[in-house]
């Protein structure tokens, strides 16, 4: 129910109902939530940080100063014309809300909270098993022992395949992967196309209306045609990658899983991240210059960043994402098409003659169970939450806010997902699971993505190091007036090829400005790269190999302070081994004791049989801890 | 014997005779030095191409050509010259056996092949661990339970101590081990001045032949003094580690070994490689420029590069430390010095009445082995190979003949070793352990490290960025013709501060040369950094950035192709565990079968007492693999 949701699961009677590997679903699940309250907590005051110096912030103020008068080039071919840079005042003060010395902080603590969040993951899962196994003896053994047996017999018809006979699949493997990855690829610079060319068309046209509402128009169906696509895209790689997987024909259920679920996850990632790593690192960036823009096909230039820069951008796109997938995807499809499908076969049921309906009332619980959707297993619920763990942490600097959505989104959705298994799926089988398996591989991948995709957010799509080399290097008085100034080239209007000058007859301007690091025009080299852009390159780049490695450092520093196992349950565990062996001794001394005192009944023999057999097993317990202490 | 020192060492007769803790050691030194074999294999190879194609490096070409007539800025103040670039000729030909693009590749070949020789270490590990616990399972039971009751002994008497107890030492643990580093620091910095206050000394002397023998002597007493030093405070920082950490009263026996092998680890790596580290990244960097040079306490002039760039000193420094510290260190301390002590206990006996020698003789074995020296502990030889590994990974760039030099001393040192312990020392007590503990990790940091070490190396130390830059920047033809002139500056020698003048008046120079990228005297701003220096740093900060995730991303993919587990231990600890169930389930059925059969002789009740706990032990042999899996 939704009116408990501030109260933990209750993970004990769910593994009862659904089995250890639904129950450690819901476990980790329970984790990531609570994890991720202080995480938006932090990210929330960051974002009131951003909000509260936003008057303080001098580049924004000198951008809307009354008196600034700086006169910005064209932002597109002949329809476009000459700007104020007062114009961007609103984009300016709006992306420093984004844009603050705290998210670098705030992204350094979310690489060290990614790290405390796989270590309590490690810790919980050892107090789970341990609990678990406490209440479970008998029912393990046989089942482990069924599971053991089970596994090989997938494929035992077939004769075992050799390395030749595999080499196809494996290569159609490789390449479909590639071909699919081709076509996220494809399908984003198509989005990009089309921004460009409908932004041209619609700069032409001369309906003054129109073209007031070109940016608004062609953002908001860009980033819609993204999230379709992505949705769409979606659920065709999911196909793929079970095609592709069958392909391979893995050796046991368990490898099949998982090879499934690393295709799925890569494809997956990439078509979440594609649009959103263009826009951080390479939107932007690939212009050209003024009299020389980059242009694509030879007809449309490629675009810039609004006036703001393009973190503002890069937020746009991560916030409608982020939203759109998790209450389209996860809320509506999850909820709505499992509803659709029970409504569908409650129709078709209606059709039946009354009789079948007279009986059907009578039907036990258990068949009209039986009327719910199959359980489809619990990839999809990790893989959803996996892409979010990617929102919240890979792109973290530029977005504080991201925490804040998936706990909103997570509070909502552990209830949905019980709400689901118990009511609307059909009650799966119990399955047993000591780990997260192959998922939790996949965070710890994606954590340590994260560390250098946000050392490169903070370098190169944020203006933190251009801002610093210059309050250092080049400010005359050590403060930031004058970095507007500073960061932006001249380029003298003669010099415009012919054709694409703007039509616009209103301004008489000579020289208008670009956001570069070139040389002036009276330079002996115009236009030519200038020592400022080599220096803030190098700045940046010193920042993300400082950046990355000081994090990795704290995160294996947190890796090793926290230990994997809780300390009262290693202590229980090993009182619990002492009182065991102990018990054994007796046991052991009185069966000899029985069997000396039954030498007339016979069993002589028994007794040097059974000892070391039974001592032998014993010793596996004291290992697999000493085991699990060193890693 | 040294004439079997091709062979393998017999492992498991180590084993038997001294206990699972030293053969994991043998077994360990004997991995790395098979894998030595390949690695110096490669690097020989690496050296030979160097050797093969030091005739067609066009940089060292030009600088030797005979028609160049380059007049290089003096290389100190006053008392030196204006030299000719032509006399760098040798240095430079010599440096390009170090400092070609092979070495790349090599560097990025010892990072994937440390990460081998992990995997496969844990590999050997994992056998060995089946293999000894095969043999050993009623021993191993036993020596379990008594390690386990054994390890909470050490400090039961005391009471419990809180934080607050232990503050103070925890304090004076990190200021100390601050301090020891900070006097390592300080005793590189003396050797630096040391070299500086010699040579300014020589060069004001007037006799030309002390002149010429200046940079012979100084280089030697400096590397004679930096080695002497090392070895002295290697000592001191043993027993500085073993105080602290007495001081720290860890919890157990385990913990004070793992604390003590960490500090002392700390301290030897600081102490061994500070000096490299300072000719590899500072040296020759923070020298000023003409006209305005850096000095040390207002009168010494920091040291530069010689000619051929600092890689060449580099390799000179590695060679000596690590040649002295294998031969004096390794060889010479730790046979000679039991020797010797051996020696002195034998004069002293001499001293004896005749007695007590006639008694002597009549002695047993194991009473004549009480006078050998007793076993100090595995510590100094995993620690001495340690900082040997650090050796062979850190450096490898710039030193490809370092695995050569370390295999040729583990072919002695493993004999050696064997030898000490089978004749010079004492029996030391068997000791049981399943891996090799705090080490591995420690092997890991120091991998983990050489990554971004060679990184640096490659891209600040030696040429190869900037030959890169040149040869897609700044080449008029794509060639490397011209390299040598686009990396010196112009200094216009009127521009001397007073009194810095060379004061030999042989030389009419107008302009002199340096390496450096400044603008020239006849610019705007003459001797400020130019566009090419912060053009080749962005260049240098980018090849740190891709080589170390490339790097790291290999040695994480070698990982993860390696299983951890050997594929025939694994399916053998299967068949043994189904065989085992199978066996344990007939002998359950055969005891109650036996005892249904005795009912009337009792026990009845045994049977419900003793089988879950029997079972119970049956379980964790399943997990500890699984789980062994999973890491």
């Amino acid at each position: 129910s939704y009116s408990v949701f501030y109260k933990y699961q209750p993970i004990g009677l769910v593994r009862k109902y659904f089995g250890e590997k639904i129950g450690l679903y819901f476990a980790w699940l329970g984790l990531y939530t609570q994890m991720l309250i202080p995480a938006s907590l932090v990210g929330v005051i960051v974002f009131l940080y951003g909000c509260a110096t936003v008057d303080d912030n001098i580049p924004s103020m000198e951008i809307c100063h009354p008196r600034n008068n700086i006169t910005m080039c064209p932002l597109c071919d002949r329809a476009c014309s000459y700007w104020k840079l007062k114009e961007a005042c609103g984009t300016a003060r709006a992306s420093h809300l984004f844009d603050n010395p705290a998210t670098v902080f705030f992204s350094i603590f979310m690489a060290l909270w990614a790290a405390m969040f796989m270590e309590h993951w490690k810790r919980r899962q050892m107090r789970l098993n341990y609990e678990w196994d406490l209440t479970g003896f008998e029912e393990e053994e046989v089942s482990a022992l069924q599971l053991e047996s089970c596994i090989p017999l997938l494929f035992t018809e077939k004769e075992k395949l050799t390395c030749r006979d595999r080499l196809p699949a494996y290569m159609t493997n490789v390449v479909m992967m590639l071909l699919m990855i081709g076509v996220t690829f494809a399908i984003v610079f198509g989005v990009i196309l089309y921004r460009i060319s409908t932004k041209t068309a619609l700069h032409m046209s001369n309906n003054p209306t129109t073209r007031s509402n070109v940016r608004l128009t062609v953002k908001t169906t860009a980033a819609i045609i993204n999230l379709v696509v992505i949705l769409i895209l979606d659920e065709v790689y999911g196909a793929v990658a079970r095609w592709l997987t069958v392909l391979e024909v893995p050796k046991t259920d368990k490898s099949f899983e998982e090879r499934l679920i690393f295709k799925t996850f890569i494809l997956k990632f990439v078509n979440a991240f594609t649009p959103i790593i263009y826009i951080a690192f390479f939107r932007g960036r690939l212009v050209g210059r003024p009299g020389s823009y980059l242009y694509v096909f030879e007809s449309y230039r490629m675009e810039e960043c609004a006036h703001g820069g393009c973190l503002m951008e890069l937020c746009i796109q991560l916030s409608i994402t982020m939203l759109g997938k998790q209450l389209i995807q996860n809320n509506l499809f999850e909820i709505g098409i499992p509803k659709l499908k029970k409504l569908i076969r409650y129709i078709k049921s209606k059709r039946r003659s009354f009789q079948e309906e007279e009986r059907e009332k009578k039907l036990q619980r258990y068949e009209t169970d039986h009327f719910l959707e199959p359980f489809a297993g619990l990839t999809p619920e990790y893989m959803e939450m996996i892409i979010q763990f990617g929102f919240v942490t890979l792109f973290v600097a530029s977005f504080p806010l991201a925490p804040l959505f998936a706990l909103l989104n997570n509070i909502i959705e552990i209830r949905l997902d019980a709400k689901k298994f118990v009511a609307e799926l059909r009650r799966p089988v119990a399955a047993r699971a000591k780990d997260i398996g192959i998922w939790y591989n996949l965070l710890r991948a994606v954590a340590k993505v994260a560390v250098i995709i946000n050392a490169f957010v903070i370098s190169f799509t944020s203006d933190f190091i251009p801002r610093l080399v210059y309050q250092y290097m080049y400010s005359p008085d050590g403060s930031m007036h004058g970095f507007v100034n500073h960061t932006l080239s001249y380029f003298n209007v003669s010099n415009f090829q012919d054709g694409k000058e703007p039509m616009d007859p209103q301004h008489q301007v000579e020289m208008c400005r670009y956001k570069d690091y070139r040389e002036p025009p009276w330079s002996n080299t115009p236009y030519v790269i200038s020592k400022e852009f080599w220096a803030v390159l190098a700045a940046r780049l010193a920042f993300v190999i400082v950046f990355q490695n000081v994090v990795m450092l704290m995160s294996d520093i947190v890796d090793w302070l926290i230990p994997d196992i809780p300390k009262d349950i290693s202590l229980q565990i090993h009182k619990e081994k002492i009182l065991m062996v102990e018990l054994f001794m007796k046991e052991e001394q009185g069966k000899i004791q029985f069997i000396d005192s039954m030498i007339p009944c016979g069993g002589k023999e028994k007794r040097n049989n059974h000892a070391p057999i039974a001592r032998s097993r014993s010793i596996p317990h004291t290992h697999s801890h000493t085991h699990a202490n060193n890693f």
